[in-house]
């Protein structure tokens, strides 16, 4: 088996580059992960959340579950955006309640101007593992999305040494020190171009830029800070891989003011949070770009009728669902008290329901 | 002296009304509070947070401390959103740490049933006491803000019975039970339509609803559970007292993709969060409503030079500043870490800049 061949199940990769579907591909942001009792039995065997991460095995064994259980149309990478600080030596750990923090934040000038880029193939070789393992795993049934958080969103993490509520303290750097903010997310942006191209390499068959705390910053921050850096990564992202075209997402939560910014960053596709409507978003940004999106994940804890009312809610705003350009997906990660059996039902509801429309 | 007549300094009045003024007037939300050394000094001699609301002597004291340090166009009442539905019988408290709960929250049908819009002038009275007494020391200098939350915002703290990070609980009921969700949206809007229209009565010269969570919504839902009984609200204010018409501001957070429609609702003014472009904001919305906004206020955390550089940017992207139609603001309320030097140097930078431009 190569892993570049085309995956059987194509309908996600055709209706990123806007080719014709039969129907509508769904997967969901997070589907591997807490809401399911399988994947809290193997992050109990792994020890802990990091752990697991790290054990190309186990990370393959999770990245499946989901695929087990639902229809899915893609497999994404189990793994976590801040593994890339953490080979930057910031020294990434969990603790309980409080979500990851950094041992090392970037405070100092002088740790600033000694951040270097990590050689994934070395200081992240267990996520180039996992992605070759799930690769031959799925014997290309479906394709495998890689992702990288973006530069700001990493700095973000790197400069607070964890979750923030109000981004203090780096946008105090953005406001006063916008030379070292600057530096910071330069060698980020280099470190996230070879960390995705790397997982190209490995097998990725489309990538995805995570950009969670773009949309705390303000319109012009956000084009200087957050945009371009992306913008970077993309031009000097390898696009295609063993002659298929590796097709790129960008996700900007709190981001729908911008899209017509980032549609011309050069992505393949945008991934929409709950809050857009999309078709202003689909009328804004014509035929650039595929949209991604965008069920409130909360609709989730509905009755299961409700979850497929608010499903085809969503399909039917996008329109046309056998034109291609349209992948459905969560809004927002899915919530870890989601019951599974309303996940399938929102599964097989956009199936069916696009099948028809 | 009457409370009717129009203040000495009204160009804040005169911009939300879209007239011309000799400069842009400027104030901020949250500008009477824990970033002053003497608020945290009258909070402490008032026991809590609660009984500092609740005292008319000490609210209007703390309303006017930052009228004393800087030069505002406009002072806001101080008193919390959350004081409609303790009226209504919930049960407020603070408790260190988490911020704002309920004893009570409304979770059960019957409770649901059982809520009633109250009595401002008898369960509010010491707001209305507030508003009275800050206009007596005021003394027709410059306009009072009176204010309220949405209904939207306030039913998300009386179902989740405080702060929540994924409005779960509230969500929940609204895709599974909107039935019960508009009730308690309705009673709220009836409470908070009496609730500004007795603060109007008074003394109150214009009115801010404070849709702190709207953005929280998918399109469709904000449209739904909280524009249109803002709407409702709106259409039952008193829109002038004494012969002088009182504008009303409206103010969703992340509502940026929304403008347009928050400006068929009937406000005087849209306040902007700090992710909004004015320029576009401008465009969107024409010359139907006044803009508020909408600098970020961790800008605050610069120097007072780049806090300056930053007024202008904000201040030059709405474009003409004598026209009317523009108030300077924060984005969001000022942090509780600000330096009030910074407050001093941004506050006479809006006013240079715009007597310049």
């Amino acid at each position: 088996m190569s892993h570049t061949s085309r995956p059987q199940n194509d309908t996600f990769l055709r209706a990123l580059l806007r080719q014709p579907v039969d129907y509508t591909p769904v997967w969901l942001m997070r589907q591997a992960g807490r809401y399911l009792p399988e994947y809290m039995e193997t992050r109990r065997r792994a020890g802990s959340f990091l752990a697991l991460c790290k054990n190309p095995q186990l990370a393959c064994e999770v990245t499946l579950q989901p695929l087990a259980r639902f229809n899915l149309d893609a497999a994404i990478l189990f793994s976590d955006i801040l593994t890339v600080p953490d080979a930057m030596g910031l020294g990434l750990y969990f603790s309980e309640g409080e979500g990851p923090k950094f041992e090392r934040p970037l405070r100092e000038e002088w740790a600033i101007r000694d951040l270097t880029a990590p050689d994934p193939n070395v200081h992240l070789r267990y996520v180039m593992d996992a992605v070759a393992e799930i690769r031959r795993a799925l014997d290309n049934s479906v394709p495998l999305i890689g992702f990288s958080g973006s530069p700001w969103t990493l700095a973000c993490y790197m400069i607070e040494g964890g979750a923030s509520s109000d981004y203090r303290t780096v946008k105090t750097m953005l406001y006063n020190r916008p030379d070292l903010l600057h530096h910071i997310l330069s060698v980020t942006a280099k470190a996230v171009t070879d960390y995705l191209n790397a997982q190209i390499e490995s097998g990725a068959q489309a990538v995805m830029i995570f950009d969670s705390w773009g949309g705390v910053l303000s319109h012009a921050a956000y084009r200087e800070f957050s945009l371009a850096y992306m913008q970077s990564i993309l031009s000097n992202l390898k696009r295609s891989h063993g002659g298929e075209r590796v097709p790129c997402i960008v996700f900007t939560k709190g981001g729908g003011q911008w899209l017509e910014a980032i549609a011309d960053i050069g992505c393949d596709a945008i991934g929409c949070d709950w809050t857009t409507d999309l078709s202003d978003a689909r009328r804004r940004v014509g035929d650039r770009v595929a949209l991604q999106g965008n069920m409130d994940p909360m609709s989730l804890f509905a009755t299961p009728d409700k979850v497929e009312q608010e499903a085809r809610r969503v399909m039917d705003s996008f329109g046309d669902n056998h034109s291609g350009g349209f992948v459905f997906n969560l809004g927002h990660g899915i919530s870890q008290f989601t019951p599974p059996e309303n996940v399938a039902a929102l599964v097989d509801a956009v199936h069916l329901h696009s099948r028809r429309a």
